[in-house]
């Protein structure tokens, strides 16, 4: 972490610089290195063993600064991972321009992308922590899930699943997240071969539910006009 | 709850019986009748909301009882689950006689019919609750996942599996438990269809897998004669 482009701070006094725009810039980053130092300790160590001093000093932050910005260790941990939440689902915002496999298998590339740069926070995300206690962080969860549901769905043009489809594109997503967990365990099959290995799974996977369902079945030879079934 | 066949109890005075015999089978059917409550309570309602006065009103006894048992909610709580967990390994245990499949399509059912028998239970346990804020629920959930991994290629006569296969029935499990969810969450497709589609993404994904690696298309020769890829 902070090794990324640096952006200006209370430190650099340009000649003419906006003093508002600087200050705000700064503060946001300063939030940004907390969050980080925070995402970090929570995902390597058990969010009980981890202190507000441990994030403070990690960040060369004051505790005092810590409370400042989140409240408290409980807030902190929540914070993070709903920052965590929103990059991913930035990330997987569809660009368009190829077909629905096509676009779901560069999704996948990025998701993966994710998981790589942020082994940390991503493992921290599914594996849950001490905020579980008033289920923020399952609803956190949750709300990707439901998010990349929506998405695939929608690239699908499908507006209403029926039942097949939404539980095929559930346990795939289930899928996805299991094998990005079990790749950051055991880091034992390269990443290309796992992204192919689940767009199979994908493609299988409808394959499955076209056979006991009318609506996949349409779908499927729309969206493999190559391979019909 | 308490719908099923009556045991002796403390009221029940059978002429001869032996008095200690007696007293166990009522202490350990009065901790099952708190356990019972416990599991409806905590997936009935966010966790935060249930208390040990909840719990002792559901099972018709005292604070003090459930505090005596189990020495509090969160204890109360982790037992619950533990208990449930112990009870869905136990239904999983194969019962031998038919192909690896076939054994797998049977545990299958005995997974949805505790998915069904104990819709309440199904839910806590996966949907986590106070007690995450230790890693404890989340401990038992993986132990059950490690144990269904372990039961599948066992049954397959796999000593190690291989990176591909251990993604693929990681991902297949994943995908069972979502179905588990999303038919308690919707019961908009029938347990037959949804269990006989669970089957065939086996079969399909283990395709998927063999495609990509030698030790599953062995297997899969082997666990699919007939249509071997």
């Amino acid at each position: 972490m902070g090794a990324t482009s640096r952006a200006p701070d209370a430190h650099d006094h340009p000649p003419g610089g906006s003093r508002p725009a600087r200050r705000r810039l700064s503060v946001d980053r300063r939030r940004e290195e907390l969050m980080a130092a925070a995402l970090e300790l929570f995902s390597k160590h058990d969010a009980e063993d981890v202190s507000v001093d441990d994030v403070a000093s990690a960040a060369g932050a004051s505790r005092a600064l810590v409370y400042h910005y989140f409240g408290g260790k409980q807030e902190l941990y929540v914070t993070a991972l709903r920052g965590a939440a929103e990059e991913l689902e930035e990330r997987l915002r569809p660009v368009g321009g190829g077909s629905a496999l096509e676009e779901i298998a560069d999704g996948l590339t990025r998701y993966f992308d994710f998981v790589e740069d942020h082994a940390a926070g991503f493992a921290a995300l599914l594996r849950g922590g001490p905020a579980n206690r008033t289920g923020e962080v399952g609803e956190i969860v949750e709300s990707v899930r439901r998010r990349m549901l929506r998405m695939i769905t929608h690239r699908m043009r499908v507006e209403e699943p029926g039942a097949a489809l939404r539980v095929t594109l559930r346990s795939w997503i289930a899928s996805v997240e299991i094998a990005g967990l079990d790749w950051l365990e055991n880091r034992d099959m390269d990443r290309a071969t796992l992204e192919s290995l689940l767009v199979d799974q994908m493609t299988a996977l409808l394959g499955v539910a076209a056979r006991h369902d009318h609506q996949v079945n349409v779908l499927l030879a729309d969206l493999l006009p190559m391979r019909a079934q």
